[in-house]
């Protein structure tokens, strides 16, 4: 990969004879370089998918007027697409509880220039973590949520997420991250969010969804254990999954062994996921996900 | 490892202080040179379990002798205990249908003296495999079942298990392998099995339980496929899990080619599984399993 | 993947704006169907690789017309190209020494048909595989090398190699597999068979070059053991790399148990490096591969 | 494991009949409860390892009784010897330069309490990390080294790392970390500080050991990249290995992809290796290391 500025162009689309012919040449009559190309033709379902990255200082034109040229011609392939510009910085706003082994995770990544990302805010219904996040220098949001006594807990709720809905969209994020945020996302913002919204889930799923997923795993007496990356939709833990890996236990691991061995194959699933979701690797398929790493 | 004959003494008893002073004591009597020990305390269950190795050079009688000094000092733990000799070669039986590459595998390594076992005989509900287990000197024994469309088919399953279980007992087998063996072991059998008989699932379980395994996987969208050992109980894909493993895949991959690449890991999973079960490191607890490797 | 017949292409050129045009256009106007294509450019080295898959049904000509009409592209285009019909079934000699486990593991894939190759011919420099091979019904050559302490051993091996030279040549064969052949391959050898010859080495190079890696690997206390799968060249175990694996060892493996353990690695390293070699899926790059897996 | 405070007993000493014995009824005779035990017969250099750990509610001393009390078996058994008491906090100092992915992740795991050890001091030759360190209440020190091309480079260097042993051994820390300290330690300190001064190297050891080993990795087309934790000896990069891992890289993957790639894998592998080393699981056996994990 080079270094400099890029173009990334990913569209899915029908598929049929001649569309790497039409996109090349579009490319080849801009004078663009390729440096990344991938292509995947989903023959069941009949839908082509690619991912193509450009020098941008191989365009004689800026990301806008690119836009506007390629516009006649996704018309004519039809389906989806999105032109994006590698020198204009993404935005993401995390969502978290208490644990911070993927905050932190994250933050690190992102104060060294790993992770292409400004993250705009982090918005906690704990005020625990408000510490470690400005010591990065990135604002902290506080949204309480009603005790589990409270008599007004589902009005309470309903409220939180009003505020946090609020609070997201001001900032229009290109990924709204779950990083360990218990609380489940009501639906209509799964809706709203669609496409944006990522969670880690600490199992290797369709295994082991919900609640205490470790526990689960340590009654079952499973060999491995897991953490899933994938886009939050109303279907609890069943989104489209984006990533996932798993690390080996064995009888010597105790639940709380598991839950602490575990961090750090959550960390890396959801730095993995979050990754190739901001460098438009990612491309949802229904339930299924093209990633072009 | 020394390459000589060993006995090896396995052990679960109620978890109480002393035990391995106890078995220390022993073996120091007995002047035996102990060349594997593992322990295992299940707190929570209360369970202390422990895999010795002995050199049976440095034991001053043979195995029949051996158990029946240890004897008291079981009755004395309570639990269960087995005492195998290595110099004496067990025995397995593999169950089979048309698929053989866990058949081929396992038949490679015995051929070449890496798994320590004889196979003494291959059962098939088809006559397919029987060239491969003939030119490798294994006896095939073929027991068809009825067809789909049979009127007696139920019947007929219940007579071909039977013959399958008339077949299995002559050889008083330590492992009975169902190495991609497309039937369900009706419940008599994983009873008198218990223990002994071990099946190769071809997913990681516990997600994509019963049929067509990959073919669930590729719907459900996930980026790494698996294979479990596990031994069979009356709870179908539900006993309890020797070993498993995983293998990447991507969107490229379509369910065909999930079960082209899921063999590699079913091969491997299953003779892992196998060898464990063979050398005495697995000691059930019951729905999990302690793996001393 | 599709499941009927296809042309490979490969290609690799110098690198410059409008290559995927030109060949996107190429096929369009052929009509062919794409089913897979991966490209890769080498920034630093300036060159750019693809290898795309066409639906044989889509095209109107068989493979040799496809070939003519391509060759002026090619041309145009500069570098190697080579145009594969998976309708013709490659052809593989296999060279052995006594350890058979990669040997049987190849046998077994190609007897299920899971490896799209013809086995021609095996040749050992001793006999001791051979019935193993004559099971599988393909043939086995003997061709022994002279014993350690014979004075004329030098011109013994090259009289041997000549023999193996004519074996092999006599076949054509799209790869030479040296499936544990423990012999080194002259150099003359290496460069007729360039890009062909394809050595499994059961460490994970660089490290452990030469004799005895799992012994070398074993005092150096490593906590992975691995196997490569590379080109042979004239410089021993330093020719490409196609494929490489791991696995994990602790404390208690000692050298004999790497060994065994490294086994199941350099069958899997092996077995993957010769499918995509034999898939048109490597490009050889100087002394790196790309690999369009 | 239990969440208690435990005693820790590691030993290593000529192996010989009745050691297990000998251990077992010192423990039985004080009560002790053993939560976890491991043993290991290095039969070749005829050395016998153990790692045995009690319940300290379950033992009628304190720690320095215990050492008292075991001083005479230990003697009888000869060899080396260590109690450790996991209610006191073990200390460490880390050593850094400019890269921070190793030193933020520790301070992360530190800080949530996952890893047992109080950060008493990080030391940078760059004042560049100072911000980091200090944000999670570490002291930070600076001290400067000589710069390129400074005529007195060597002397400096030679007080810098003077004073660098002043302010470690001011701590006297249970390890010293050099996490990503890209300065060559000299002979006398890895001495002095032989068994706590810890390294992660940025390549699978014994391959590409020196500088930039992502480079001549890229440069050699290896498949996989790894980093390896080590005790740091006089001979660099070659002393006694905790822990390695790996990570699959392709064609795609420039140098520096690698080197972004391969940070994920040095964090894990360095907190895996600080943590066996803080928990008294790693036994050093010359140049090899027995890990009780």
């Amino acid at each position: 990969m080079s270094s400099g500025r890029h173009y990334v162009i990913t569209l899915s689309c029908p598929d049929r004879t001649g569309i790497v012919a039409r996109l090349g040449a579009f490319l080849a009559e801009l004078g663009a370089s390729i440096t990344e190309a991938a292509y995947h033709a989903d023959v069941e379902a009949g839908v082509f998918c690619t991912r193509q990255v450009v020098d941008a200082a191989s365009v004689p034109c800026d990301v806008d007027e690119l836009r506007e040229r390629f516009a006649p011609v996704a018309e004519e392939l039809g389906g989806e697409h999105r032109i994006s510009d590698t020198g204009v910085r993404k935005r993401a706003v995390l969502l978290v509880t208490k644990d911070q082994h993927c905050l932190h995770d994250l933050l690190g990544r992102v104060w060294t220039g790993e992770l292409p990302v400004e993250i705009t805010k982090v918005i906690g219904n704990h005020a625990s973590l408000e510490p470690i996040v400005t010591a990065h220098g990135v604002e902290f949001a506080h949204v309480p949520f009603p005790a589990a006594g409270d008599p007004h807990r589902e009005q309470g709720k309903v409220t939180a997420f009003e505020e946090i809905r609020k609070l997201v969209d001001a900032d229009s994020p290109d990924a709204i991250v779950l990083a360990r945020f218990m609380q489940i996302l009501p639906a209509h913002l799964c809706e709203a969010w669609a496409g944006r919204a990522i969670n880690i889930h600490h199992s290797f799923l369709p295994s082991f969804a919900g609640a205490r997923p470790y526990h689960q795993a340590f009654r079952r007496g499973v060999k491995l254990i897991g953490a899933t990356c994938h886009y939050a939709t109303a279907d609890l833990d069943a989104g489209p999954i984006i990533e996932q890996d798993v690390i080996r236990v064995d009888h010597g691991d105790a639940a709380a062994d598991m839950v602490r061995r575990g961090r750090d194959i959550e960390r890396l699933v959801l730095a993995r996921g979050l990754r190739w979701h901001l460098e438009d690797r990612v491309l949802i398929q229904g339930n299924r996900t093209v990633v072009f790493r």
